[in-house]
């Protein structure tokens, strides 16, 4: 299922076609944003409506979670689905595109907790020696 | 080694710590940011100098990729060796931590690369729907 080849090594092999070089970093570049981590991890386990959205992913603004809905939805990864009811209801759910991401931001964000203390130490070391004596 | 939490269960489970959350958000801005993952997939074979980078990550500037190389050596992920010859040469290595993150931004790119097609198909259809009629 997954190529085998990295953004790198597309781009090396095929350096005529900068613009899927830009197409592919413009990709990552929406993938790899936090509150896309956030809103695709909470919808993995099912469809929520944008309450219970905002409230199962702490900090986030009501603009910046229909942003990110947005952005999702226009690259085919959730749907919104609106019902007729009273009050009206709006759900949004993974599509399987979106549900095909949800294992490599698993790795990604699993990568980030494990790391983030050795992180934190080396930012706090590197400002410590950057620090006039 | 792959912790067996997201970010948003982390959150959910933890959610008295706001802190450890804004914290975990701005590493995955970090690492998922599209010039992180370029510079890591070209240091996965081996150390390279400043030049040698920009050459293999086709479209980088210099700023950027000066700013990309800080950032990584703060977070402990790439280290920075100056040596002593005439002209001074500068080199760029991964460090263990650094290398533990080449497979998570594999997977991640090669997502990418493979849903690339999907992705373009929806959004040229999202915004054909979207025009005025």
């Amino acid at each position: 299922m997954m190529a085998s080849t990295t953004v790198v090594e597309a781009s090396v092999a095929d350096d005529h076609d900068h613009e899927a070089c830009r197409a592919l970093g413009q990709i990552l570049d929406r993938i790899g944003d936090k509150w896309t981590v956030m809103v695709v991890g909470a919808l993995s386990r099912g469809p929520l409506r944008f309450n219970a959205l905002m409230r199962t992913i702490g900090g986030v603004s009501h603009r910046m979670l229909t942003l990110t809905l947005r952005a999702l939805e226009r690259d085919g990864l959730v749907t919104r689905t609106a019902y007729l009811t009273i009050p009206p209801k709006v759900e949004y759910e993974l599509t399987p595109l979106g549900r095909s991401l949800i294992e490599p931001l698993r790795v990604l964000s699993g990568w980030a907790i494990e790391n983030r203390p050795a992180i934190e130490s080396s930012r706090a070391a590197f400002d410590m020696a950057g620090e006039p004596g």
